[in-house]
């Protein structure tokens, strides 16, 4: 990227639109400037978009390097970040380890929370944490970007509005989620920034693997360089996309760049319970907290620890011959320490 | 505005900087466009546009005539929203009336959601809903606007950080909430879009009446034209505004532009008891769940009606001489019905 647009990237960055193969890329500045500008103006800006990328699919210059690990989040900051938990299964089985039942409407009324979508984490930034005892987890997630959505809007009318699909890594404090939940207004401090995989792709280009408002692949998630799950994220997935968006959008509306996560991507073991873990023979997790939940239910007591400071987390997902279609959110859990904030004086307008 | 200023209206509106009398504004092209830009480099802007106020409270030219219900909500789509409860006593008031005990810690770990914060409302817009019988209710409340806040800041620290003051209608639907907080999660449907007062004020330009992180001013509510609320602001306000903040930004940062709310403004009657209304001679309500929980304690059953369409609400707050100092929120509660979205084939660029 040249020097006087590389100046110009501010808090949300700079698009670049991105070859296939994640090979190649190029910034549009002349098109738009940042991945919401893009949003803003969809109908307009895609097809031109869409130019480019056959361009660079050709290898037509000009072009540059793609870099995954200099990317900021696809929207470093949102307006909107709103997550569902679709894979019911995944909130029977925590709900069980508890001692919990499971409302029957939850298989038909979606779980959602609202997100804080204001700090986003690119896809190396570390997880900056003050307390290793907060039980720090992944939560590994497909999400979609959508268009501007009208209030009372239909499942189907939906899935015609999501403009693209992301991976995010949903990272949440364990430790700190009784005690807010019980409260009564739902996850806070529990749930700090999320990150998200370099690259946001449109659901066209997915192919086969991007239908039914539901992405048909296996998501994979590694702790340590160790495999820790690949669960299909278009298995046991209750609710689509398009159900999830309308569900957020059943009393408001929703400006374009609205971000909707699937939740913790989590299927059935062939036998209906719990998943096995992936050394044995299983499609693992995408959380901590699920499989500590399995062996608190097999073994009486988790024995998986959260992540510690020092640990490695990647989230990915591979096409049918193994390009990685994302680029992948790998983060490394470290401690924060604040540093104490200086006044500043300033002075007073009236606004 | 000239006609070319004008056409650059877009999603997040135009920044003006508005007299302290409501009088004259000017917009400030130059300076920042839009009310984020300022927030994204306050350090710079905010001494430009503290010296446009103040020729425009000397009346310099040029200006023109401000016009409130021309205004959009100050930030019209913001990167977040996050509304406590600091009125404590006003949560233990409800809890009471559905005979639930508040939980000590209620007074010492303030209770905070997580809003929508990418479809506000403009001052005069309307709060349009499906269905009258989801229980339409307003909820006035203080805002402030922050800088950036890093990750573990104190409440000291925080109270430097509030860039700006507003005011809010936290719209609510009574109806839906039971059934939403039952979920677990947090309010998503219950809480549609919110609208705000036309102007926001820093802190400074506040005098006197802001101080220890509180406004200290009465919040004038009036349904259909009657007074209803008139509490004070400053008053029962159990955690202040750095206190918060430095809440939200626990586990992780804030990005300048983060919207954060006082919740329901509510104040004791003079035996520590449910406040009177005001045709009692009481300070009245900021919200019909107040009234109706105070109605069902006293009387055993709620009688005052939640809104109706056709009921109007304003919202504001005035000065020691009676002279408004953020504008009004007014709004008529209206039916929505949702129109059918026409596909838009889009072609697919990968981004």
């Amino acid at each position: 990227m040249d020097a006087a647009l590389q100046a110009k990237v501010g808090r949300d960055g700079i698009l670049v639109v991105v070859s296939a193969d994640l090979a190649r890329c190029r910034a549009v500045p002349g098109i738009a400037a940042t991945l919401q500008q893009a949003l803003d103006d969809w109908a307009q800006v895609a097809p031109r978009l869409a130019e480019v990328a056959a361009e660079l699919d050709e290898g037509v210059a000009p072009f540059e390097a793609f870099d995954e690990a200099a990317c900021m989040a696809p929207l470093p900051r949102a307006y909107q970040w709103a997550d569902g938990s679709a894979y019911v299964n995944h909130v029977e089985l925590v709900r069980k380890a508890r001692g919990a039942d499971m409302p029957p409407s939850f298989w038909t009324d979606p779980l959602m929370y609202q997100g804080g979508s204001d700090s986003f984490l690119g896809p190396r930034d570390p997880i900056l944490m003050a307390n290793e005892a907060w039980g720090i987890d992944l939560e590994g997630e497909v999400a979609v970007v959508t268009g501007d959505v009208p209030m009372g809007v239909s499942a189907d009318e939906a899935r015609g509005l999501i403009r693209l699909v992301m991976l995010v890594n949903d990272v949440s404090l364990r430790g700190l989620i009784p005690a807010e939940l019980g409260k009564g207004f739902g996850f806070f401090q529990s749930k700090p920034s999320s990150a998200f995989a370099p690259v946001a792709v449109t659901p066209d280009a997915l192919g086969d693997a991007w239908r039914d408002g539901k992405l048909h692949l296996d998501l994979l998630s590694f702790i340590n360089g160790q495999p820790f799950g690949r669960p299909n994220a278009g298995v046991d997935m209750t609710f689509d996309f398009g159900q999830l968006i309308a569900h957020a959008a059943r009393t408001r509306p929703l400006v374009a760049g609205t971000i909707i996560g699937s939740g913790t991507v989590s299927n059935r073991g062939p036998d209906g319970g719990p998943g096995k873990p992936i050394a044995e023979g299983g499609m693992g997790y995408s959380c901590l907290a699920e499989v500590r939940t399995v062996e608190t239910l097999l073994q009486g007591q988790p024995k998986t620890p959260f992540l510690r400071f020092g640990d490695n987390v990647r989230i990915e997902m591979r096409d049918a011959v193994g390009a990685s279609i994302f680029g992948a959110i790998e983060q490394t859990v470290a401690e924060y320490r604040p540093q104490p904030v200086a006044p500043e004086p300033v002075p007073a307008p009236v606004l």
